[in-house]
């Protein structure tokens, strides 16, 4: 099947405990569009400026994904700055650049439209609706959003649920939707609000995905250091979208080989700035730390 | 084989977002010991005062428990008095009233003396180490202890953890002995200190056990809600402990199967007041819980 993303292509400038990096090549369509190319073939659709230079562009093309939904525009490409301290579980924002950002108006190539797997990553909810609306059959449409979303458009962000396959939030995100402090009495909150399945982020905790009926406790990678977390959603999220586009079908099956593979796939994102760790990923390396964290967690079938 | 803990009995004064209950049997030993008996045979040690009826004592009695090894003596038995807010992540104490506690000299009857599994449930170290020393051919150590005898009593902790099989702690705990933040680093650290193997206990993220060479991450149950999370630590620990005493060999399977059940168990603890979820357990329930946790976290070897 074939991958389409919707989201942004940013500049980070980030501080860790680990250092500092200038004009890092980041947003939620790099970062999810990186790590579903390394399972299927994958469009982005995003904006840039026109300080996106030819060679910021050599690593879609280098994966082989298709831009050519991505629209370079007079102006200054969306640029965040931000920092982490500690145990880096918070990002602490010092600037927001929306820059060209501002006009984006998703238009989908008519080559994607026949897209199989949509991921509308995290930008505002009307642009996400617009986008989806464009696809012509997805199989699956996974969305992600943010506080900034659930708090500020509500409406337009419940309105959109509905059309959604997978929901994807992180631990504080399902809280602040449902207004319910436990996270598996939310899951099922989460389903009547339309989606058909939802799958909730913990960090260093894991992951936890719902469909109304069955759950799926998918642990996390254990990592004795991070570098930086930026992106590891996007990425987890990612590399799940290009895994289920791998596969012929959808299962339930799937869903769970899919959401170890994102988790497997963000825990290498973590572990360097920007893309450096994440794009060098092969398909080996990937099955063998799928096999790695099957041989952390598994046990027997009965205990007697 | 047969276990045998020391530990307290308590009388405890809680409130919880759900209620308030004075006067609830509590204590190190009394949780972990009801929780070992629902697998194999107990024997606990430890001290009341002569307010402990022989009322209090039906509920050992009725799960077959030797408590030949509990001393009463003149005086009140040890009390404390706590509260849980919001998730109740966080015991809060409002009084502690050591009480008879105070005159606790652990002597393990000789009958007892020839157990496999020796518990050594949260009591002052030096307190652990005099009854291990008694023990004639333990097969396993567990112990317990907590952040006040991390900080308060760390030269005679640190000097019985080279007896020690497993040490269980929870992720501030761990933390707190280790100056690390980073828990999965902190594992090899501890093991440096001298124990076979550490078990760290994270509440509703699950836990993780290492052994030195594998790591074994065990989910949590998933809960829509708590009562009262007293005794979780000690139910996980006596369920643990009581698993292990009720097969002949003890493999890396067993330690595995162990975490469960001990997973289980406390997850029965927690909702209820005191061992109102606790004592009724059957190991038809155990296993089909069992088998519900194996269910929510399975995924297949391969990913391919």
């Amino acid at each position: 099947m074939s991958v389409a993303i919707i989201g942004t292509v940013a500049f980070d400038t980030i501080e860790t405990p680990v250092g500092k990096r200038d004009r890092l090549l980041g947003g939620s369509a790099t970062f999810s569009g990186i790590a579903a190319s390394l399972y299927d073939d994958v469009s982005l659709i995003s904006i840039v400026g026109d300080d996106f230079e030819d060679e910021n562009f050599k690593i879609f093309h280098d994966r082989g994904i298709d831009i050519s939904g991505i629209s370079r525009v007079p102006g200054k490409t969306f640029h965040w700055k931000g920092y982490y301290t500690g145990d880096m579980n918070q990002a602490h924002t010092v600037q927001t650049d929306l820059n060209v950002l501002m006009e984006f108006d998703p238009i989908v190539p008519d080559h994607v439209k026949e897209s199989d797997i949509v991921f509308l990553a995290n930008i505002h909810p009307v642009l996400q609706k617009k986008a989806l609306d464009q696809f012509t059959k997805p199989k699956c449409v996974i969305l992600d959003t943010m506080n900034f979303w659930i708090e500020s458009e509500r409406d337009s962000l419940l309105a959109l649920l509905p059309q959604i396959d997978v929901l994807i939030v992180n631990d504080q995100e399902i809280r602040l939707l449902t207004g319910e402090s436990n996270i598996i009495k939310g899951l099922s909150m989460v389903i009547d609000l339309g989606v058909n399945r939802v799958i909730v982020k913990k960090g260093e905790h894991g992951s936890i995905m719902y469909n109304g009926e069955t759950m799926f406790m998918c642990p996390a990678f254990p990592l004795i250091s991070i570098t930086d977390p930026t992106g590891a959603g996007d990425s987890f999220a990612g590399g799940a979208a290009g895994f289920i586009g791998k596969h012929d079908g959808i299962t339930e099956e799937i869903f769970k080989k899919a959401m170890i593979q994102g988790t497997i796939v963000s825990s290498h994102t973590v572990q360097g700035f920007s893309l450096d760790k994440l794009k060098g990923l092969t398909a080996e390396h990937l099955e063998l730390k799928y096999k790695e964290l099957k041989g952390m967690t598994d046990f027997p079938v009965f205990s007697i």
